[in-house]
């Protein structure tokens, strides 16, 4: 008799970005005349720049001709692909990485929720509170999170590092040892950077004791800080101790369009055994690798066009986060992010819950953002805001988030 | 200190496919003067359809202006293409699914191998012998195969159902009651197709056993008989015990493009949970959407140009399929497939085993297949070639192995 995974039964209520949906699809059926600005989720808005539709394009006629025809692509990803990637995202920062390090994927999400399956079962995983509800709930799926309180909102198997302002978002090490370690930076929600010397503790901590860092590096286009570094393995050792989740979909626009990459650097070995191979063998099973036109769009985001293209597009929402970040904090708000980051964290006013906050904001001055506490415990009491949306709307949403008070 | 998944080490050797092109690409270093045919994976080879190509230029122009830029899709797909599925793909053949039953995805292989982590951990998997590797392979990753024996080629906790020439390549229901049971039909190895009435007795069988079949219908546009069902839905109560997957590689093209989806209907409930409602939660936690221009293209595969063109398309392999099939018949070589497949099983001559076969062939004729033991135990002494290679490529083949002799 076949029976479900009950793991998947311990998920508390539904995904949060559903329920963000839902209440703004509620309130603009009820209010068909109010204008709702959407600085909730971390969807982009301009569109896809011209060196990547030029190269959609000429790959789509390549697939038109018999000569031209791509069938299944490489496991791991064209090498087209994989030695821009190596020579413009690491080589030229100072970081070798082979292109056999490079795993190609169709998302950051689905190889941040992924990744885990290469560990054991019984692995102990720890992550920032807040955080991206995607590396706890892949975890509560295979089953090894334990049980959920919800009254504190947390699993008894997860080891939670609290990031607050009362030790500036950055988190310290947990008092029990983890196995496997989530760190994203450029943080998603708080908008927090570590510095280089912060994320050297952390891969120094990593190695000694054994564990492994998933270093989520989403949001490293909007660097603008020197001393923050864009990959972990700019940090002395990371090679033995950390695997980096990149993606194309803040930088260049790709969230619909799908592209991501993983690297696994082959001195990452756990009891002798390689992680590399091991996610080539997950890959080799489990996926049958991007669309060929896609991994030529991604391969443009690396010509020279291509790279003034993103700037331009990554400056639009850097300009949107300083509006968002100046505007806030001249009306009174305490906010933190945005400077590293197309996020802005803000502290919810007069000690309001964050759906409290998230309902008040939709009412009174009809713009949508995230609740905090919808990433976790320690998220209560705050407030996302993103730097994706047009600049007009961003600077009209922060023109009535002032005129509504404090 | 973290560890990886021991399950991952359990699997024997490399992926079938990895193992083909190694030794092609040793041969054809070796004799570089030798014009090698490649009739062994299943990739495709004509170009994508006009229909489709104009699609992707229109979609992709979408995403150059802001207007029509498109970020994250519906987790569950656009329903455009949603509608075009249902539309075609079933009410046209009487069965009606509703477009929230279908889950678009990144491809079939993807889709098989995930659909089992909605299952419990300790599920009893049945699969036909020979059988696409992917099912096994990820049902050992998820650690519910037992021990692998090398001698017998077996995993202690699968069920076998040995599909070969004595029962002509149609599994019979096995001793030991499965939990999930794996039906590919038309068939991948083999290419045998089940009647509607064998099919039939699977569903009861699976209704009667409280058991849940994943139907891969991967290959249903092959299907030329009439008495072959297209989908496991046009059996009576196959939406209380299946899961269809489908896919857009060999009836458009789509290898290298990556487009496919699953049904799963909403009355297919265990222990009162649906599993539509828990992919629903796979599906958008560990998965982003497939790309916005890719779903367009599935979409112009529905269109009256698409579908006429698609058509052409199968058309074409069909004729490659009867020219091996014929070819070889005439040749003297015991085979089957081929006639609702676009691959054909051939019986090895002379008691050679499979990977005699494969050598002998390459060396002699210079033609790659893949050896039947690549697909299980039971594929011994079996091999099988694919009609997607051009039309002048399979004659010559074909012509090459009848002077080989037999």
């Amino acid at each position: 008799m076949a029976r479900v995974n009950e793991n998947f039964l311990k998920l508390p209520g539904s995904y949060l970005f559903s329920t963000v949906g839902k209440k703004v699809r509620e309130y603009q059926e009820a209010n068909p005349d109010k204008k709702v600005i959407r600085l909730g989720i971390g969807d982009v808005t301009l569109p896809l720049p011209p060196a990547v539709i030029s190269a959609l394009h000429t790959a789509t006629d390549e697939m038109a001709a018999k000569e031209s025809f791509r069938g299944y692509a490489p496991d791991l990803g064209y090498e087209f692909l994989r030695s821009a990637i190596v020579e413009n995202d690491f080589r030229c920062r100072g970081v070798d990485i082979s292109i056999d390090e490079v795993f190609i994927s169709d998302g950051a999400k689905s190889d941040s929720a992924n990744i885990q399956e290469i560990f054991a079962e019984n692995s102990k995983i720890a992550v920032c509170d807040p955080v991206y509800p995607v590396y706890v709930d892949s975890n509560v799926m295979a089953g090894r999170t334990g049980t959920y309180h919800a009254e504190s909102g947390r699993w008894s198997n997860v080891i939670y590092m609290p990031c607050t302002d009362e030790n500036d978002f950055v988190p310290g090490f947990p008092e029990q040892v983890p196995d496997i370690i989530y760190l994203c930076f450029p943080n998603n929600p708080t908008g927090a950077a570590l510095t280089k010397d912060q994320l050297q503790k952390w891969v120094d901590y990593a190695n000694q004791k054994n564990a492994v860092i998933i270093f989520d590096a989403a949001y490293e286009a909007y660097i603008s800080q020197e001393d923050v570094p864009h990959s972990i393995y700019e940090c002395d050792g990371a090679k033995t101790c950390a695997i980096e989740l990149r993606s194309f979909s803040k930088n260049a626009g790709f969230t619909g369009t799908r592209l991501a990459y993983t690297v696994i650097p082959k001195e990452l070995v756990l009891d002798g055994i390689s992680l590399n191979g091991l996610w080539i063998r997950r890959h080799g099973t489990k996926f049958n690798g991007a669309p060929y036109i896609i991994q030529r769009a991604g391969e443009a985001v690396y010509s020279e066009e291509g790279k003034k293209q993103i700037l331009e597009m990554v400056g639009y929402y850097r300009k949107n986060a300083k509006v968002i970040y100046e505007g806030l904090k001249a009306a009174g708000y305490t906010i933190s992010g945005g400077v590293n980051s197309p996020y802005i964290w803000l502290k919810t006013p007069g000690g309001m819950g964050s759906w409290e906050f998230f309902d008040y904001l939709l009412e009174r001055a009809n713009v949508v953002g995230t609740p905090g506490a919808g990433f976790g415990p320690s998220g209560e009491g705050y407030f996302r805001l993103t730097a994706f949306g047009s600049y007009e709307n961003t600077v009209e949403a922060i023109e009535r988030i002032r005129r509504m008070g404090n």
